[in-house]
């Protein structure tokens, strides 16, 4: 997504090289990630913690919160367990499970610092793991605040783009189209758009690249929904060609989106692609704007996707 | 916004579309928000709390948590009375409200963490709930401490505007003025204006958009007041209108600001317009800057949109 | 400090103007801040209470937290003294003075949610005001954590200037120089460095300002010591200039500064001036580096500011 | 690593001057570090505490915390010592080093704020001391906070270059490669890769920088592997070099790479050399992408570094 204009037509070096996977493997996936794996690193080094833990989706960030606390409770009272019934004080627990229970409630008041006090340290071991016990859990939120902060910190984009890509008629000519929204109510400005069309070239046996030419690729306040529209004239890579060629050649179209927002204060990329299967032929976007109301002008969300028969010229 | 320079009249695309607003509705309001409303959306969807957690106002934002720990200490109060009033131990208190009031006591103690211990949990239910209360209550300021952070680290835009815009004379024509300071005392540097006409046509019926001229859109350091000037000659899209043309075109002046914060580390954005009613014809700006005392050069702020008749050529 | 070369001698526009200051004013104070003050704004308006917090220096910022934690237990001791001796209970405490720092010791208890539990809140009044002073304790922590980080997340600018500019000679002409260094351990990368010279202007009774020509203007490791030269040809505005035209025109050397801080991963800013008494002429600067021992390069900071008599040209 | 294509050949100042350094000093570390070392500064002007402290390994930052806080306790428990055996009371203590330990225990519930209760402070100095030492507790967490999120919002740079650079045959002529891949899973998109050969100039008694073509400079994905290969063709200035002319003019390869990693929504650089020693001649790189499996393409990282011999041209 470089400044100067593409020359549509021009071949493209994503980073994905040209022969590093076979005809059919798509590139990136619809939720914007790569379709790459890596190999050869062993089970630390292929696991990247603080990358899962921050994009994890909330619910199973909780979740695994909730869990460390149990566990670190569990092996806590574990140990409590094992130094001793009188090791702590102001119960009048039975052996056995009862005592571990209540081991485990001693651990739960010591490692959230609520420290009643009717149960109390009363040997020097259960003393030591209290004091150890309420440091790391003194710890352990202070690690869970970091992270919750780092997961706010990022700009959770939500951009909703139309379900499929579609071959329009557009200005005496046919184009191809695509249309998107910011789902969230963050401010995007300075907004960007590149796109690149690759597809399997037999004779070379490789993927080729192509940048493509588009109506408009900046804007300075996303806002509302934008239309992307690629002008298939004999410039474009793809001028000529029909949906039979699109999935001979397995064709991907690779969307690349940039933005600053402005309520995370931050540069935001996304991507999407789609595929030969993904594009509808001889088909219009149907209107998204209602009549403004109260002032405002109203985008139906809804109708993002929604398209109409029309002839292709 | 962008590097190179902008010839005065060229058509541009600020992302609102031509067609998708009335005449009359304002694109950007006063506040730099976006005229936009996003409908189609469910409630879950169109809720961005994140959002609105960061962007409210600091007593909102504190009340909003002081309710939330109330109720918090609501349910739980409720809990522990419902699981016996022999459940918490150290209490003489009787059974009814009594018994509730001492509840939500011994849920407040849990939930900060304070944990005094006259109370204390004698149950398994009262035991478990009060190690979940504790646990929620730190996580729960975990997140408070997230967001309060998360609300720091936004640069506080307060760019003051002059409350209108002027037409004034200009190096022997008239220009188009408008005045800001920072109200802040955060640095920006590097700062960069931007200035869009848009007005109504109504041979196409539709709004069209003019980026301006101006006598100076950057600056390296923009510590004092800042008066932008769009000098009106031939080039310039407002070239021969009166106020009267204004105000039938709808003419709604949009202003695009840009600037690194010395004291976020951040880039910044901000926005405005005026539209025609708060364009004033034939005044000039008084003078802001008083002689300096201290040795240091004084702007006086009050002065900001303070205006004088003056001869327009 | 745009992109595009600027030609020495060119006039610039810092964002100062040129009739806002008296001759003698200088514009930016040695430690980088503008010497700028806003009138005209109340008293909550010129208190920009966020960079104060962010901006003072670490001991005041911890002696600011001290005070308010104090006068946050001094106002609590006195309201759990107000609602009664009785309505603390675990002590015997006599009226009066030892009734209150018993009331202070409960509140230091309260609002570090310590709660020993030998005191004890007693009355529904005592009970609450408890709860809200841990909720209030735990609010005020978590927005200490994020002062204390949004403190840590701001690059710590640690730029060593030369005490003074020289003019020395270099390459058969002279020179205006100045050396500096990063006196932090942070990693400074694609730094960039302008030069603008304001004299005052007799004729038209007004300040100048030109951007003038460097040796060098970007670096790609600002690691070691940098020396600017802005080499005196005929194209310097401060051509065939002495130390009398100097002082006499008030002039004032401005350096803006611009890298990129790959410790704290921000674009960092800096900026410093040299009014006409900072300027030695016919010096040139000490050689600042030993010999390499360790395999290591090795800058002598104490020699950053020292010069060597120099015959000037 | 500026935006205008540089020419092969053309002279580049980085930063560390020409004298700066003897013929064999390094001036990149292998792990990416400047092989600078500042003098002249006091004990404290040299020690960047942020610095150490959010760029020490984990395990590191870790055990300091722990160490504070056993020194913490360790003072506060002597001055509970100090201040007499009934300062505190709940406890059957001893005299001597049992008085101590009980000291240390009622430390350790005071710093981590659990607070139980059954040890509480009983005098005026030992009220004071443990209000003192739970504000400190708490300011400590929040530090420790604090510095866990600066930790983690630092991109994490994991990027992984071959053990060496080759020289290897490139479309009829030879061409300088080494091949580096992200080990981590966050992803980083354009990407920019600008590389410099040093080398000790005999005659002028200095070093030489040269920048030099590249066959491709930037990407807009680095998800996979990236070989970066500069021609070595009559531009280049180590045209017609052997690996005896790399040895004796002690080349240093410099890399500078630029990305945007969008886990952290941060823009990451990275550096790198390679001496002449690490230079291998006659060699190709081996394959690293495997037959794609589960639709994925897959890159095998241990083979990052792999060659197979190759006849030069």
């Amino acid at each position: 997504m470089s400044d100067k204009k593409k020359k549509s037509g021009k071949s493209e070096e994503l980073g994905f090289g040209q022969k590093a996977y076979t005809k059919t493997t798509r590139l990136i996936s619809q939720n914007g990630e790569f379709n790459v794996e890596k190999g050869g690193l062993n089970f630390w080094q292929s696991l990247d913690i603080y990358h899962e833990l921050i994009s994890m989706k909330w619910w199973n960030f909780v979740g695994l919160i909730t869990l460390a606390f149990f566990f670190a409770n569990l092996i806590f009272a574990l140990l409590y367990y094992i130094s001793g019934i009188d090791s702590i004080a102001g119960h009048e627990a039975k052996p056995g499970l009862d005592h571990f229970i209540n081991s485990f409630y001693f651990s739960t008041q010591s490692i959230t610092t609520v420290g009643f006090g009717k149960l109390y340290p009363n040997s020097n071991a259960a003393s030591i793991l209290a004091a150890i016990e309420s440091f790391i859990g003194l710890l352990g939120f202070a690690l869970a605040t970091g992270l919750m902060f780092a997961r706010f910190s990022r700009p959770g984009r939500n951009l909703i783009y139309s379900k499929k890509a579609i071959i329009a008629p557009y200005q005496g000519i046919n184009g191809l189209m695509f249309r998107f929204a910011n789902g969230n109510k963050n401010q995007l400005i300075e907004a960007e758009v590149d796109v690149v069309i690759s597809y399997w070239y037999p004779q070379g046996n490789r993927r080729v690249f192509k940048g493509v030419n588009l109506e408009r690729k900046k804007i300075n306040f996303f806002s509302m929904s934008w239309t992307i529209v690629h002008p298939i004239d004999e410039k474009s890579p793809i001028f000529g060609w029909n949906q039979k060629d699109f999935e001979e050649k397995k064709v991907e179209i690779i969307i690349m989106f940039k933005a600053f927002d402005d309520t995370y204060v931050r540069q935001v990329y996304d991507r999407m692609s789609y595929v030969a299967e993904e594009v509808e032929w001889g088909k219009k976007f149907s209107p998204i704007y209602n009549d403004s109301k109260k002032g405002k002008i109203l985008v139906d969300m809804e109708k993002l996707s929604e398209t109409e028969a029309a002839q292709l010229n």
